[in-house]
């Protein structure tokens, strides 16, 4: 007798697995591109950054929060999530000569993303928009591109996208610095650990998914480069299960939000085997003294001794990398509960692939 | 006989209440220093500011997303809420010179903000501390000190101090832009505004507050200055109601967290009467059409024909400053709707006044 496949096709969220899946594949056909990021890199090192200006919504917006300290460990960059509406509804008078603008958009049409480049192209900033569609709108308007290269993305829910974004920006910022091959090759690693983690990570997500079905409130947190994990899983939690997710970092946790938790109230918390981890580990024993129950994830996962859940990944050579690895439980994760509650993760309810809102 | 008080002392969230209807008052004491934000604003232009570096946590990290529009509009600058990790937990070797900190703690005692000033100011930055005690360690670290004089703060959610760091930094950004006694002016009459509202908005907040008390998820929305409400209005209702509500840009709702709407998952809507209106008013549509119930709120709250419930402020004479009015019914109907889940505002759980979390 034939074995039964163990994940048929379409389940509920197939498409979105199968893109998580996609995920090592699509950061391998980033890295073939590394001669246009040292070129890029070049390029807006000769117009002398003083700053580097991120702009982009949703999940381009959480790389964009990684972007902060990829371009200020690597290259020592100020780097900053700028506000869009400043320049574009506004039309604030800023001095934009000699930054550097990275727009992160999977489609190229974004319409206040596109704006703003528009505009910072006029004001003298050098503008590089990283897409999927290096024929879109917003390629041609920016001065460089820089593709993104994760193939088709046909669930709503970004995950491929999002991880080549961090690859990308890491890549940028390791050009900077001088260290585009040396990056590049801790990228393939990071590849190469996604892959070999993935049936494990599935396994563990799935398993841990059911008494998540009746949850409709969490926090998510994480400090420095995972915090832009934290907005990451969130966002998927938020679009795919409905449930109010909501990120934090592990300092702020206790500026006010713990005040909320309870045991249906859940902590996914990401510890990360680096100079933050006291603080996700004290933040998180709030959370555990509050009552809520904690999944425990990231690279030192174990760290957070006090968990209901583990879901650990392994650690890159280079800590700054290791959001590319810890999204990815999340994302499975968000994936299963969705599952679990009956929901599509393929279609959320009420959105669509591309947001063309103001 | 004798009218009974119609707010007796000591109800749950008495001291809470007080602290709110302080806030012009508390306002207009700080417009008294306004010479001292001349000096130590000339100081900084002097310093020849690139960039305006914010850090604080919690409410403090909520006005400083209002001071990327107060420094971006009055003087031009680019101002950005820095990751504090970056300098401090990761040692980053980033280029401070011509930089302006502008450091907010109501304590002056926060730990990552005092080593983040210390490490600025070795730094080459300009480093100003904004805090309620001039005597504090952080006023002593940092080069300059403006002092936020909101008076004692004793409930645990802070209030009338948010509201006096959105004036403080509309004053700095105002006297960088040689406004100073014309933005103090408006200030002045923005307290004169809050203060006549106040009765109104009270009356407003409770009579909406008994239906919110089975709300457990609520998303508040605003954008350009009024996303600083919107965090602030959010914190209030996670540490006042245990309600998790979640801040987003009017565009990132669109961007997949409509999808998660339902009934009982509300959105607080604020409304600005400046360029951004359309942007609110189409996301504001977005969630009706998700069946949230929605509160129409800010300077513009009418345009939101759509909504259930309508809690609009005067506008002010510059639209930067509806932050310090739209900020207020949010206050009051967190403080409400505690009030009616049997909550006590003043002693939101597991949180203590002054917060020394790394």
């Amino acid at each position: 007798m034939s074995q039964p496949d163990p994940t048929p096709l379409p389940l509920p969220g197939s498409q979105y697995l199968a893109e998580i899946r996609e995920q090592p594949a699509a950061l391998r056909r980033l890295l073939e591109h590394r001669a246009e990021f040292a070129r890029v890199a070049a390029e807006a090192a000769k117009r002398g950054p003083g700053i580097v200006r991120m702009v982009g919504h949703g999940s381009s917006d959480n790389a964009a929060s990684f972007g902060v300290y990829a371009f200020g460990l690597l290259p020592g960059l100020t780097a900053a999530r700028d506000s869009i509406s400043l320049l574009v509804y506004y039309g604030a008078k800023i001095d934009l000569g000699g930054s550097v603008v990275v727009a992160l958009s999977q489609s190229g049409r974004t319409p206040d993303v596109l704006e703003y480049v528009a505009r910072a192209r006029r004001g003298g900033a050098f503008t590089i928009a990283v897409t999927n569609e290096p024929d879109s709108e917003l390629a041609h308007e920016a001065e460089a591109v820089l593709p993104l290269e994760a193939g088709a993305e046909l669930a709503v829910a970004a995950t491929k996208t999002y991880s080549n974004q961090l690859a990308a920006l890491a890549l940028l910022a390791g050009c900077l610095a001088g260290r585009c091959d040396e990056v590049a090759g801790l990228l393939g690693e990071v590849a190469d650990k996604v892959e070999e983690q993935l049936p494990e990570l599935e396994r563990l997500a799935r398993s841990i998914s059911v008494p998540f079905s009746a949850v409709s409130r969490m926090f998510v947190i994480g400090r420095g480069p995972e915090f832009a994990t934290a907005r990451e899983i969130a966002l998927k939690l938020l679009e795919t299960c409905q449930i109010a997710a909501e990120p934090l970092t592990a300092t702020d946790l206790a500026h006010g939000p713990v005040a909320a938790l309870d045991p249906l109230f859940p902590v996914w918390s990401i510890a990360s085997e680096d100079e933050t981890l006291d603080a996700v580990v004290d933040a998180t024993a709030r959370a555990r003294a509050a009552g809520a129950t904690v999944v425990a994830s990231g690279t030192a996962a174990e760290a957070l001794v006090d968990a209901q859940y583990l879901v650990p990944v392994p650690k890159p050579r280079l800590a700054l990398l290791s959001p590319l690895l810890s999204v990815v439980p999340g994302q499975l994760f968000a994936g299963a509960v969705a599952r679990a509650k009956g929901l599509d993760p393929d279609k959320p309810r009420g959105l669509s692939k591309v947001t063309l809102a103001r």
